[in-house]
C-alpha cells in the first residue's frame, strides 16, 4: 500500500494506552493522519512509503501541547525580572504593551514563539493575546497547530475598545478560521478581575452555541481572591459558578489558590485546569495543588505562560518542573509520576482545548502531530525507562524531528518553514525600539 | 607579550564584581591562570597569544560548580523514580549499591558524570561516594576539577568496614592528591543519622589540622530530625554544634528543615549551605528556605545531588530551579534575583569548598575555569539582560567551549579528553547487568 510517510523509531510512546512503550515499531502516516502503529517488520512488508525515517536512537511521542501562553510576549522575554507581580505589570509589562502592541509586534512575536516552540517539540499552543487573527495566520503559515483566544477584557487596547468590540472582533476571527485544519478558537475572557458579568454572560451563551472552549486565568494570586471578595462578595470561582461558567468548556489557568470545596466543585463541573508551574514560581503567585486536583479526577494540562514570565516556551522543562514541584507541594515523592506528567503535556492539553479527537496522542485517525526525541546521548544514559528519561533527564535540545498534521516542520533540529536568521533580526530590532523607550 | 590564549567574547560576566557585564572585552590566559580582562582593542595590541578564540555571540562566565553530587550514581539514573524516599533507598538504591559498587563501577560512573558535567559547562564538582581515589583519578584524567569526599559512615561498604577504616583510607586519599592542581579533598561524613559521635570528633580534629572542609547531608528530611531527637535528645544541628562541627569548614547539604534559631546559629558559625532544589523536590524532602538563609548572610551554593535523584547533573537547570523555587517558597518574586543565582552556582560553591582563591569567578590570578555560552540563538532573543538570559532562558545545550585551568575540555560542544562512544557503551553494559539483577 502506498502511503506518505513511514517512521521507524527505537521507541514509540503513544500516551494512549497509558504507560505503553512500543519497541521496534513503525508509525505510518497518510494524508496528514496517523494510519497505524505496527511492528517494524510488518510495516516494511505492508507499506510503500514516499518518505522513510529511520530513528534508531529516538522515542516518538505526541507533539507537546502548550496549553497556556501569550506567544507574542516573547518579544518581552527578560524585559523585567525578579520583580513583584504588580510592579512587574504596572511598571514594565502594561506600559510596554500600551506602547508597542500592534499587528507587526504580534506577527514578529508570534513567529519567534512559534519557532521556539516547534524546535522544542511543541506542536500546538493555546494563546491569549490581542490580534488573535494575526497569531492564527502566522501559526498557520508556519505549519503549527494553535488555538487562538478570542480575548475579552473590560479595558481598551489596540485590538478593541470595549467588551462588545472584543466580542465582535473575536467572532470575526472565529469565522475566519472556521474549519481550518490547524487553527481553532476559544473564548478568552482575561480573568474574573478584569471582565464584568455582562460579557461573561454573552460568552457563556456564545460558547454553548459555537461549541468552543473558554480559556481564562482563574485564582492566579491571593490578591485576585481578596479583590473578588471585596468587589463581588464572593471568591471568583463561586462567581463563575453563579454565572454558569463552570462546565466542561472551561479551561482555568493557574489555580494556585484553592479550598477543598472548590476542588470538589471543579471536579464535578468537568472543567480543565492548566498548570503553569514556572510562571507561578517566578511571579511568586502560589503553588497549584496539582496532586489534589489529579486525585479529584480533574483534567490537568500544562502551559508555559508567556516568555515574559518564564522566560522560555520550553514544554520539556515545564513538564519536568510540573512533575518535580507536584511532589514537593504534595509532600509525596510518588505524586505525578513521569507518565502522568507526559500525559498532562500532551493528551490532557488537547482535551482541555476541545481538540482531543484530533491530537494529543499517537492513535490511528488522529493528526500526525509527532515529536522525535534522541535518547541516545550521554545525558540520557543509562536508559532504564524511556518515559522517565523523557520527563526527568531529557531537554528540548534533544528534539530532532517534528511533524504537524503529517508535515515535517523540524528536520534534524532545523526549522523547515521559518527563516531563523530573519526572526532573530526582527527580535533584535524590537529590542532596540523597546529598550530606547524604557 | 606572548601568552597561551586570548578569548574575545561579546560579553564577559566575571561574577566579581557583582552584576558586572563587560561588553567587547577579552580574557587573557597564561599558564592555566587568568591573566587579565581588558577591552578587546587593548588586548589585540598588548598580547600575542598562541591560541585565539572569537566568540561574537557568547557570554563567558566562570565554570559552574556543582557543590554536591554522587558522581558515579549516574549509572543508576532513572533506575527507580516516583517513589517515597525510604522505599527508593531501601528497595532500590541501597541494594543496587550493595551489589554493584566497586572500583570499575566508580570509574565508569564518574567518567559518565564528568562527561555530562563538562559538556554542560560545569568545571568542578564536590563528590561524596565510595572509592574517592578512583573518582579523583578519573576526574584528573578528564581535566576536570573536583573535591573528592573522604566518606565516613557507620556502615560497612566495599570501600571500608568501619569508621576507623573509612578515616584511614580517606587520609590516604588526601595524601594521594596533596598539592594536586585539580583535585582537592574534604571530609565527607555522610549525615548526622549515619555517623556516631566518635568519628565526628576525629573528623573535627583532622579537618582543623589539614585545613579541609567537612561536607555532610544535614537536615534533609523531617524523619532525620525526629530520629535525631529520639536517639540523641536533640535536633541534628544542635548535636553538630555540641560536637564543635558548626564552623566555616562545614558545608551542610539540603537543609530543608530549619527553625529560625537554627538559621541564626548557622549564620553566626560561618558555615555554608548547599541547596539541591531538584533533588529536594523529586524526593519530596521539603523546601530549603533559601531567601531566609540568603538574608541571614549565609554562603549558599548549589548542587545537583546524584543523577539517581534528579535525574541529571545539569547546573544550568539547577540554577534556574533554585532562582524560581526561592521565589515561590519566600512568597516574593524579588527573592534570589538572577545575579544571586549565578553567584550561588559559581563563586559561592568555590567558597564552600575551600577553593574560593582558585576558582569561582573570572579574576586575574585565579585558574582559567571558564564556560562560554552561546546567547545568539532563537531561545535567547531578544536579549535585554545577559545575566537574566543565562539564568532564566538558557540551557546547558548552549555551552560550546569550556576550559579548566586553561585547558580546553569542550570544543564546539565536543569533549576533547573523553571518548563519548565508549562512555555510552559502558553505561549500556552496566544497565544490562543491573537490570538483569533487579
Amino acid at each position: 500500500m502506498n502511503i506518505d510517510t513511514l517512521i521507524f523509531a527505537r521507541w514509540i510512546i503513544p500516551v494512549v494506552p497509558d504507560q505503553q512503550v512500543l519497541e521496534g515499531h513503525a508509525l505510518a502516516i497518510h494524508n496528514g493522519n496517523i494510519l497505524e502503529l505496527l511492528p517494524a517488520e510488518q510495516a516494511r512488508a505492508k507499506y510503500q512509503p514516499t518518505r522513510v525515517h529511520e530513528l534508531p536512537d529516538h522515542a516518538l511521542i505526541p507533539g507537546l501541547i502548550n496549553a497556556h501562553t501569550h506567544a507574542s510576549m516573547s518579544l518581552m522575554r527578560g524585559l523585567a525580572d525578579d520583580l513583584p507581580l504588580m510592579n512587574w505589570l504596572n511598571e514594565h509589562i502594561w506600559p510596554a504593551e500600551g506602547r508597542w502592541v500592534n499587528e507587526e509586534f504580534i506577527a514578529d512575536g508570534t513567529r519567534l514563539a512559534v519557532a521556539e516552540m516547534l524546535r522544542g517539540g511543541t506542536t500546538c499552543f493555546n494563546d491569549m493575546y490581542f490580534f488573535p487573527d494575526v497569531t492564527g495566520k502566522v501559526s498557520a503559515a508556519a505549519g503549527m497547530r494553535a488555538v487562538v483566544g478570542l480575548i475579552v477584557i473590560d479595558f481598551p487596547s489596540a485590538w478593541a475598545s470595549d467588551p462588545d468590540e472584543y466580542l465582535r472582533r473575536g467572532l470575526e476571527v472565529h469565522d475566519q478560521f472556521r474549519n481550518h485544519t490547524l487553527i481553532s478558537t476559544a473564548f478568552a475572557p482575561h480573568a474574573p478581575y478584569t471582565v464584568s458579568d455582562q460579557p461573561f454572560e454573552r460568552i457563556r451563551v456564545l460558547a454553548d452555541e459555537l461549541e468552543i472552549p473558554i480559556h481564562m486565568h482563574v485564582h492566579e494570586t491571593r490578591d485576585e481572591i481578596s479583590q473578588g471578595v471585596s468587589r463581588y462578595g464572593n471568591r471568583p470561582i463561586e462567581r463563575l459558578r453563579q454565572l454558569g461558567l463552570l462546565s466542561p468548556a472551561l479551561t482555568a489557568v493557574h489555580m494556585t489558590q484553592l479550598e477543598t470545596a472548590e476542588i470538589e466543585l471543579f471536579a464535578e463541573s468537568g472543567a480543565s485546569v492548566v498548570h503553569c508551574p514556572e510562571s507561578n514560581l517566578k511571579l511568586a503567585s502560589g503553588f497549584c495543588p496539582v496532586e489534589k486536583l489529579h486525585r479529584a479526577g480533574i483534567n490537568i494540562a500544562i502551559g508555559t505562560d508567556g516568555a515574559a514570565s518564564n522566560n522560555d516556551l520550553d514544554m520539556f522543562s515545564e513538564m519536568r518542573t510540573a512533575a518535580l514541584l507536584a511532589k514537593g507541594v504534595a509532600d509525596d515523592a510518588g505524586a505525578i509520576p513521569a507518565h502522568a506528567a507526559l500525559r498532562m503535556a500532551t493528551l490532557n492539553g488537547a482535551m482541555a482545548l476541545g481538540i482531543g479527537d484530533r491530537t494529543g496522542s499517537l492513535e490511528p485517525g488522529k493528526a500526525a502531530d509527532i515529536t522525535a526525541v534522541n535518547l541516545g546521548s550521554l545525558e540520557t544514559q543509562p536508559l532504564y525507562q524511556p518515559i522517565s528519561q523523557l520527563v526527568y533527564a531529557t531537554g528540548r535540545d534533544k528534539v530532532t524531528q517534528v511533524w504537524v498534521a503529517g508535515k515535517q516542520v523540524v528536520h534534524d533540529g532545523r526549522l523547515t518553514n521559518l527563516d531563523q536568521g530573519e526572526i532573530i533580526q526582527r527580535a533584535e530590532e524590537w529590542r532596540e525600539r523597546i529598550s530606547e523607550f524604557k
